[in-house]
């Protein structure tokens, strides 16, 4: 992924851990879901919860490719990564990554496609201009 | 899907639903947790719980592609299937779906693989051999 | 608790276990979330989904006692019931139970205070005149 | 609450509410977990992680009052704080709130008792002699 990302750290809690004492994998979308949040709000500046509450626009995810790499324990401190790989007319294709906080060693990552909807029908809508322009601004992925 | 699956009916809860009213899309992966669970006592005949609390060996996800194809809303009924599309010498990859119970219409389909791991070193193993006998028997996914 | 109680049996899930191999504690309050789901539709006959997305009838805790006596672990088959302790003008009591079910020893029990609540202004309202009559012919919970 | 707590804030996520926008209530206990794990960490300087992974040492949670004040919706800041109770031979009575982060606006508080136990055997055992002595310069509770 380019240099151009998006970031946040976080530490693995004890409730996003399994029996077997690792991250619980459903847990890395749930992490992956607040990373959108957080860059959406501090990033884009658009206002996730505006968007999705006020202005009853979705953003649910349509297509996901995921690769586990390594593990990740209870008590790690990790990094959340994103970077854009692709903006359609109604859709948005994000790279994320989640690494080793300390050694920058891959653990999981994922390409993810939101598509923007109307939370009153559930169907898919243009991307909003204001989303749109910020999104030019945003850090883009390298090109595979 | 061919009609050779496991499946099980299950209905989307309250706790499983986002502010949109639908299902949050990380809770799929539970659910389908849930579901190889169900396969591996049911339908295996191996014991889950067995294998990996006792036999300390695990089933961790290495590769994940999803599809979302419509939204499952809070007191839907839903079909969970399951079939086994190719069996490596230690990993597993899966078919999986989740149907809307009455009408049969997709929601999400995924395919995933599982590899066997030994739970002290989290290293892949070669799958047990009961496993691999239970699994010549279980439903197989059509070629695609 | 009276044997007057509605009940539903549950396996423990992988996903409802902490690294230290038991249920993680908030994921009781998920189970009993469910359990009363299932009453209102099946106990009760009112239809929680219809009740909450459609009336538009929220029923949020606004007290919560609970003991945990045992640990349930990931595989256990655990019995859930319910039972009511008290109907009030805008409110519902209710005892819950988590015991294994075979042998019947108590995991965890609690008391838990719901209101009847408009989803519109999040204020409590009288309990709907179908539902408190559908409480008249629910199991009561004996006098402590 | 006495002024000497422990606190941290915290978003509240679109993974954390239900259909009626509002945080799902055992989320809430998903909270307070992580503010314990902070509070171990960054307050008494135990470790949470080496107690529970390394020491095996575990926290259970056998008894828990909790009262619903005030609804959290998706997007608040929140405020969580904690303060010890008492501290008896091997258990640990806590009292925990949650409140807006502006207007310090009660939301939901709590007391919580945990027991140390020996993750190998499930039994309590008497609070390690570290763990004693950081908590007699934790924040305390008022006296009721």
């Amino acid at each position: 992924m380019t240099a151009l990302t998006f970031e946040r750290e976080r530490v693995i809690r004890f409730s996003d851990c399994d029996p077997a004492g690792i991250v619980f994998y459903p847990q890395y979308f749930v992490m992956f879901n607040g990373l959108v949040e957080d860059w959406f709000d501090d990033g884009l500046q658009i206002g996730y919860e505006r968007l999705v509450a006020q202005r009853r626009i979705g953003l649910p995810t349509v297509r996901l490719e995921a690769d586990f790499r390594g593990v990740s324990r209870f008590g790690d401190k990790v990094k959340l990564a994103l970077a854009v790989e692709r903006v359609g007319e109604r859709s948005l294709s994000l790279q994320l990554q989640c690494l080793g906080a300390d050694k920058g060693d891959l653990r999981m990552q994922m390409r993810q496609v939101l598509v923007t909807t109307s939370l009153a029908s559930h169907q898919a809508i243009a991307i909003p201009s204001d989303l749109r322009e910020a999104l030019h601004g945003a850090p883009q992925a390298a090109t595979p």
